[in-house]
């Protein structure tokens, strides 16, 4: 399992498009204690409110990793960048990145970090040595987010219900599925890149046995109806053993993202292949909520539908950036 | 995806117990026009009922693969089989394994393959290109073969259903999904290896669009409600969107093998699953077959069981080992 050591120096490079530093803002949105400072590069449009800093200054006030919190598109990458990382390690910060490019396959990088004994985390590179699923029951609770699509919410419902957790004083640990949740978090797998005999025991293993009032919240991924990536959901479900499940939904989409053709799930379809197939491994598995994506509402629509849909499903219904997630919460 | 020239040497090295060439054995009894000879070392207790040749007899007379066709029991490969490995590259052939070191690992046989332009086909290890499914209707028929538990004989269902179309005058693929039925023939996908996100992507790729009388017979894996590998299960499904599907079972186990205290899957419960979460790829998806494995009973029994499980289910029921697979087959 990654695990990226705090506070965070944030690279945000040249990047002319505020929106790409996305991966960036979701780390000062949900872990402000990790995040100390940010390194922007000339002409860089993005700003994630948090002061600027060179390598040096945020070594001398105790950054720990340089974590590049923003999209790079592109082939390979600019010699500036490298040069800029390369510094970071021999600065003394390890690195940390979710690139399709894995930065430990450029050799200066690997270098640098060999020759300054500095760590490269490439969180969407899955580690070799994971172990088989056991299937064993194991006690505490287990919250996953299950989905109608991809990109329908499941890591910002995690995080949400796992901080309105904490600020009722439950005791409850997130746990990152997904690269930008590892980022985040700092710790977690990366479902995607595990070759699937290890998935669901890589997801055993983020999520052990604990306290009876104990509760994981995990970032979910995919649809257990999504043609290219419902294997991966399915790992998820087997190898999380979850007692209490949300779908998260965007009201409106009617195509799973980048699948023309291909309907999204139905909120009720989900709940139900979730509860036939999750309830072998969790007897008392349930639906204890949605999330719901209405950006495309008024506020007064958006209030509507979450009644509509809580009373026909027969369960709490949020709009976690909206609304926040207490209605759920507070009933676990 | 793997593509191994034939025809084979069949390498048993010095296997003390027969049992352990079981892979030898598949290959002899599916692709008997793929393998050429044997090759034993003193004390092997092995025999595939092949001549046995040297290296270089092989070569004289066609073999283009030095298959190693015995289960390989310890952690790291013995001196003399690389020598004898080495020595294959030398003369000319390409050698393959489905064994869990690489061959490719082993700096001697990767420099000698080098040297000769030879391939090492390791088809546990799967290559690193490869595509996103595409969730996109293609034509063609694929049959998969599901199953209530691991190793209860989906490969060989699958390759004795292909064998029966062929012997109708059927067209018909057999399609691999793991390494032994790569092995077997020649070509396929080692599924369980595959990184999840691009595992319903490579099956897409193993069974493309083919003509509308065609049957793709696709080597099943796992099960969908396995505590390890469902997920790999629900890839395969989603990846091959199968019109006709058999659940394969052995009859008496009541335990998921390797997994205590894990119930395994109810026939109905599968084919109720593999309907449910098949039937948005595949509308008109159905079950066309039970393959039971009956060794535990008498003949007498192991009819009387078919029938009550076809009757009970409204499939045929078969045991492919004892009686074949015509019974499934003369109804597609």
């Amino acid at each position: 399992m990654t695990q990226i050591s705090a506070p965070y120096l944030i690279y945000l490079g040249n990047t002319e498009i505020a929106q790409f530093a996305k991966t960036g803002q979701g780390l000062v949105h949900w872990r402000p204690e990790r995040c100390l400072a940010q390194l922007r590069e000339t002409g860089c449009q993005a700003d994630l409110g948090l002061p600027d800093m060179t390598i040096k200054d945020a070594v001398a006030v105790g950054a720990k990793t340089l974590v590049i919190g923003t999209t790079f598109i592109g082939g390979q990458l600019p010699d500036a960048w490298i040069a800029r990382l390369s510094e970071a390690l021999e600065a003394g910060l390890d690195i940390a990145a979710g690139l399709h490019q894995s930065l430990a396959s450029v050799p200066q990088l690997r270098d640098a970090a060999a020759r300054n004994g500095r760590a490269i985390h490439d969180v969407r590179v899955s580690k070799k040595e994971l172990p088989i699923a056991s299937g064993k029951r194991r006690t505490g609770n287990r919250l996953l987010a299950m989905g109608t699509d991809c990109a329908v919410g499941k890591k910002y419902s995690a995080l949400a219900i796992h901080r309105a957790m904490e600020a009722r004083g439950m005791k409850a640990t997130f746990r990152a599925t997904g690269q930008t949740g590892v980022l985040i978090d700092g710790t977690g797998i990366a479902a995607d890149a595990i070759v699937s005999d290890f998935l669901a025991g890589a997801v055993e293993q983020l999520t052990p046995a604990a306290d009876a009032d104990h509760w994981d919240v995990i970032e979910g991924q995919g649809s257990l109806i999504h043609p290219a990536y419902s294997g991966v959901t399915l790992g998820l479900l087997h190898g999380a053993q979850p007692n209490a499940f949300v779908v998260c939904h965007e009201v409106g989409r009617e195509e799973l993202s980048g699948f023309p053709g291909n309907k999204t799930g139905q909120i009720e379809e989900i709940i139900a292949l979730t509860m036939l197939l999750g309830e072998r491994f969790s007897p008392d598995i349930k639906c204890v909520g949605l999330c719901l994506n209405t950006s495309g509402l008024t506020e007064v629509e958006s209030k509507a539908i979450l009644l509509t849909l809580a009373e026909k499903h027969g369960v709490a219904a949020c709009d976690p950036v909206r609304f926040g997630v207490n209605d759920i919460v507070q009933n676990l």
